[in-house]
């Protein structure tokens, strides 16, 4: 039987504002990638997100970023590789320390935003990443763009690799995503998206805009949380997978 | 041989600013109080100083702040007990991960600035803190002033605690530091100060302003290691106690 | 006629985060106090807001608040006298020229949150904000509690008060407010807040909770926008002034 | 007689840190630029700074930044254009109130750090910049890298512009600065520095790191306030510009 993982960003209220739909998205996923407080999250909403996520049994795992709560860690900044580093190592460790004391354990590692997008196009930036989680703890999963140099630097080092792909991103033939920037970056369409993922899990290929089918790793579908319609769709996702005979869990 | 553990606060820069004289103080304390990026340090800080501490063998210990870089952590805020010991757990897992990650031991954890000053004389504040440390690792040492709420409150739930004393503050005789509003709570003579620490931990007792000898618990003293003439008077604190047979070293 | 001012805390979102419903809201407010990045609000959060109030023709004031945005500035902090003039002053400046590089007007300032609170029982703080106000511009208005330190404090220096009553909250026989803790703090029903307003509006009296009629000065009623149903109950209260003749307008 | 203006970066404080020699230094330049709070500063350093540059007659300037205080301001940051005009809007506003409650004024804005330096060779990020300085005031000065985009976007809305040129920086035959990577970018030796200032000055012209001599504006010379030896080279330069019978004076 083929399994999948379903894994969603969460935690990413801030002091008195909400965000996401966790406690619904919940019931769909097998894996979090929790807010560090660097550009969403702060240590309560860290403590209730991973609370909840323990008593549903999904995996947790940190979801360091650039520092920079106004702009949601979505801005590129021109941080050194070892300030990159330290920031990491920082934010991991939080994560960490909040499930130990809550009597959770944290499983994975996945950058987010700016500093998952930078590294997946900059190798320095990406060896800088996989050295903090290695260097804080070897045995953590590494989530990161499948095909791009967060998942191959982390194999040089020996870390454990998920292979991430996205729902709702269309590819091009060198296997990277459409920028945003242009009109097809995103399946708008519930049922494309499903298409997509089915196939990528499948045959492990995905059919680029310019319709060729090119291979791809695929061990972690990426569900994005702060959609208006991310509930629905993750629950449509789940529904897909099993009528398809897909087993839903965390690598 | 009578011995005492000499601990200062230490990873007070931040960012492009510096702050103490964190090397040359390494060379006599027995333990430091990292900062842990509420109140001052940040991650590159406080691994630098980790690391520095490690290679001289001294005892590394979290010293978490209210969130208030502007304030350096030395005002009260009003936050719940629950939000309290949230931050404790941030804090303090952020810099044990740090420690992790370089190969070092994080053994303890001593309150900063308003937060140690409120939860000395406030039960539920220090309640919340030392539940978040043995939330976190409940065999870490627990640093308060002596005789106040923060070590009633670690013992209660049999934290192991140390007991601290202060080399240029004087004390009233119920016990209590002279608030420094008042013009007698600084002993500015290094000689005073130097009396004062041998009187406390040869006999567990200390002379009081109005000339009253009490009882006092001396098991760590503080060094501010902010003030200018700091390494000055670590030098000197620690020839008095050498010259004094007294054995310095972390609890 | 009489006449009677309606003002909702405003601009409050953050960075990615979205709150309160002021698009809807200005429809029935005629003043709007804008968050200024302290506890709310970022620079685009301000200018957008600014612009959609100048649009409207609804008073713009500052709402400048303790520094503490995850807590949202509701945390009392001790800040010093001379830290408290400063921040007013850096807040209502940052507001002012945002308003004036829209080419709107800053008309007002009225304190956030546990800044309001605490400067409404507290003298010297109450005396440091309406300083500040006063060093930047003369002009200004000030609102603040009715009754308290807020309203004296910014008399005796000759700034021009608006005395600032509520809808939702019950008074004691003092005068103050009942405080939160207490289960009778909060008037639940729409009609019963209405019926508070009315009275206060038009006999410049309140019904405490032991049911004494005390007067009170009412000269802006606050809305809070916040609240899940605050547009509904904005509305409402905008309907039933307009039936009862009472003429809607900033001061 | 010819003459030339002297600026220094100040207020670069934060807090509990100190940074630079501001005192000093200001006995010798003829205007500041005041760090507004995004990468050094705070309100209370800034109505400092305020206050001294008025009392001995200094210019004052705002010198506003990305938002990172841990990074100094130093580090690029991806922000949209919209996303800048509204930061430098606030800052520059915020300084603008702190002098006018202070009886002084402000009279120009430099950028700061990494937001200068993206600017010079951005022209949508200077646009940006420059738009927002227009809109807040069109009467400002407005002081830029000579040559770069950060003049030719002034000039473009009619903004006065001031062209800065550096005391300890070397330039290349196209008139841009040596970048700091390389080992000639440096002028280390003051007699050096000021005979490349009194060349600038006196012919408006530079000689190149490959002996060429090309022509370049020098209406203002910045001198770096927080190199150890900041006060004593802007004293030497100061004491050489009136030895060479160059006033000094902001434009």
């Amino acid at each position: 039987m083929i399994s999948i993982d379903l894994n969603c960003d969460m935690g990413e209220s801030f002091g008195a504002w909400r965000m996401g739909s966790d406690a619904e998205i919940m019931n769909y996923v097998s894996s979090v990638n929790v807010a560090c407080g660097f550009h969403a999250g702060d240590a309560t909403v860290m403590r209730q997100t991973v609370e909840a996520a323990a008593k549903k049994n999904i995996a947790i795992g940190a979801h360091p970023s650039f520092p920079d709560l106004q702009g949601f860690g979505r801005r590129e900044m021109k941080m050194s590789e070892q300030e990159i580093f330290d920031v990491v190592i920082y934010q991991i460790s939080a994560l960490n320390g909040i499930c130990r004391a809550s009597g959770a354990k944290m499983r994975h590692v996945k950058p987010h935003g700016a500093l998952y997008n930078s590294a997946a196009i900059n190798q320095p930036i990406a060896a800088a990443i996989v050295r903090a989680v290695k260097a804080f703890d070897e045995t953590l999963s590494f989530y990161g763009l499948s095909s791009s140099y967060l998942i191959s630097e982390a194999e040089k080092i020996k870390l454990k690799t998920v292979s991430e792909v996205f729902a709702d991103r269309t590819y091009q033939t060198d296997g990277t995503l459409t920028p945003r920037v242009q009109s097809n970056a995103l399946i708008e369409n519930e049922r494309d998206s499903i298409a997509q993922i089915l196939q990528m899990i499948k045959t492990q290929t995905v059919t680029t805009v310019d319709g060729q089918i090119i291979p791809i790793k695929a061990e972690t579908v990426c569900i994005h949380g702060d959609a208006p319609r991310a509930a629905r769709l993750a629950r449509a996702i789940r529904q897909s997978l099993i009528e398809n005979n897909i087993k839903i869990g965390a690598v």
